[in-house]
């Protein structure tokens, strides 16, 4: 499952057979292309956009105060159990096949901070089963990957009570057998619908897993109202779970979704390159690497020229530097308006305008490094966040599958 | 995998689409129609007929002697392993869909005997999460399958410092990752071709794990010549794995197979009824419930009145009794001619035969009866042949997964 960064979008997958090609633009969980209408996406895919309301009622964040998160399913049912310290969970995954970038990490500090403000529970499974079959790497690249993107996972600071890493291979005991459940309810043609024909009957099996990765708190905890934030193009995901949960088979509510927009790449919005050739922030680049690339790379909204800038001002709206405060990194809704004032009044230069993004970047990369430096061995951090016997247990039994040999 | 017993055919899915289908009849893992020839059918799967040589080097047993066990592949290789005493394994394993019957623990005790006179190891995998998908039966139901299945198979008395008995849900541990590992060359393609179009992704994925039952012996314990005995029509699932095999991907030799005839249903050779409606011995049968059903039910080679019978005499060929004598139970082949002799002059009745065949059965029943009754909590009965930890990640370090959190 996808965080708010297109670079995350498997563009080697793009031949893909997708099920809601039209004429103008394609999103689906393998193919991100051309200019998105974020508005039109939401009806095609029978969303509901998200109310000033329902913004109000969750705690305050930028991801959401600044609608990156816009749209959503069952929202509201989420809110009430929050409001009411009733159980509710998030589910916010990872696909562990490359280094993590920054657009990879916000989701996971929203969940962080959702679980501060309301107690949420937060799952984070780690599909690095997924990844083994959809990239031409070897498990010992992917073990690798989950190792190093748990560590940054760590570094976010979650409550280890209220928090459950999983992976796939690794906690395949529990994984396995509640995607066999709940595979009795997944057909070939509605994977094929949804994600297009598979190289590999591994493939074809994935969305059983991925629904069970959505469905897990309520199989461990209880039912309860579950929200998976995710960029809109992962929506068909949480589609096909729902449709599961539908049956009524399990005592599971439908998971519910925040659809979220994807974080423009630095080389600008209208760019949905891949993460292999394209430029990004690594979590572990230092100061002076951040500095360097986006001085070298970021797209701006300046003018060709500073004396054309100074005399016809900027445009924030396509900055990229500017779309990076106004995702995550400038909080205060004054500053960054007086930050897109005077870059629309030419005030402030592009150059200028960079410094401001590096600057808090490198703050909130700082602070974020500092975390995964002081962790220890990774098995023994990871262990208070790993299910435990009786949760395993628990979840097999809500869905049916009873221990054979106890 | 299935024993060599028709009984245990599939036939509730009998519509599913076949690849071997032709005018005359149809042999594959979900469907056997028709009169079987079964020299035909080794010559259309590709397989060898067992040479005299080769049924003298395998230790003696009637299975083998009497060609229930008619053909294979690479047996040879096999054999050079057993008698220069070097590492041989045996893959056999069980659906846990019911109550073992007769015909399903025979290919079991002949894998004892192997194991006893050669050392053969011997894996026999549970396969709860098909059965789950492929039945109309709960995972409690399929459970309770899989451990009356398992006191059954404790009860023929396996070396366990030789043996593993796997469970698919139970071991999805080491199950799960290997066959997303062996998944990466499965493709729908042949899936489809092989066993047809299927109802789930689950049962889509099931080869890819009945692949990692056929190495698994390899990858625990080295590059091994494996042996997997198995009812002519399960031969295809054998061919999948040595595709994979052949890949060279793994340290694995292609697993060979030896095939082998069904043992004909109570109601004679012709009737190939499914375990739900045809009357079969069960091995927790009482001796009087053994004689009912094979007084009652069991089809005969005699003549309509005994003047007849004494006049013309009996055709053994077709008398499920004698059958049964011929393929296990009568191992003395100078007793078991005496017994065909006597039955084809008219000495023999088929009310005699019976008697025959009950008193053999039955004796051998209440030895496998008096085993089991004497296992203690399956849990602890089963522990020393679960694969231990140490197997567990050799296997998957054989397999290319090493552990992603040690």
């Amino acid at each position: 499952m996808s965080p708010t960064d297109h670079t995350e979008t498997d563009t080697d997958a793009t031949e893909t057979r997708t099920a809601t090609a039209t004429d103008d633009f394609t999103v689906t969980p393998y193919a991100v292309e051309g200019e998105i209408d974020y508005e039109k996406l939401i009806d095609r895919f029978g969303a509901d956009r998200l109310t000033d309301e329902q913004v109000a009622r969750f705690p305050d964040h930028p991801l959401l105060r600044r609608r990156t998160f816009y749209a959503g399913r069952d929202v509201d049912s989420y809110l009430e159990a929050a409001e009411a310290d009733a159980p509710h969970a998030i589910v916010t995954g990872r696909g562990p096949s490359g280094t993590m970038h920054l657009g990879h990490v916000l989701p996971l500090y929203l969940a962080k901070r959702l679980q501060q403000e309301t107690g949420a529970t937060v799952y984070i499974p780690l599909s690095d089963d997924e990844k083994f079959l959809a990239k031409a790497q070897s498990f010992a690249e992917i073990g690798h990957h989950t190792r190093e993107n748990l560590r940054d996972i760590l570094a976010v600071g979650f409550d280890p009570d209220r928090t459950r890493l999983i992976i796939d291979t690794v906690d395949a005991d529990v994984i396995y057998p509640l995607a066999v459940r709940l595979a009795t309810y997944l057909t070939p043609a509605t994977v094929e619908a949804v994600y297009g024909e598979q190289d590999t009957v591994g493939l074809q099996f994935y969305p059983a897993v991925q629904a069970t990765h959505l469905l897990l708190p309520q199989l461990v905890g209880g039912r309860q109202p579950t929200l998976v934030p995710i960029a809109v193009d992962q929506d068909p995901h949480v589609r096909v779970c729902r449709d599961i949960a539908a049956k009524e088979a399990l005592p599971v509510e439908k998971p519910g979704a925040l659809l979220g927009r994807f974080l423009p790449s630095l080389e600008g919005p209208g760019k949905m390159s891949s993460s292999a050739d394209a430029p990004s922030i690594e979590l572990a680049a230092a100061p002076e690497t951040v500095a360097e690339t986006i001085r070298t790379h970021a797209y701006t909204g300046g003018r060709a020229t500073i004396e054309e800038h100074r005399e016809r001002g900027g445009d924030p709206s396509v900055d990229v530097p500017f779309q990076y405060l106004r995702f995550f990194f400038e909080p205060d809704d004054a500053e960054l308006e007086r930050i897109a004032a005077d870059y629309r009044s030419g005030d402030l230069l592009s150059g200028e305008l960079k410094e401001i993004a590096i600057d808090r970047i490198t703050t909130f990369l700082a602070a974020h490094q500092r975390r995964r430096a002081v962790l220890g061995e990774l098995a023994t951090e990871i262990q208070p966040y790993r299910l435990t016997d009786a949760e395993r247990q628990q979840a097999l039994e809500r869905a049916g599958v009873p221990s054979v040999l106890e």
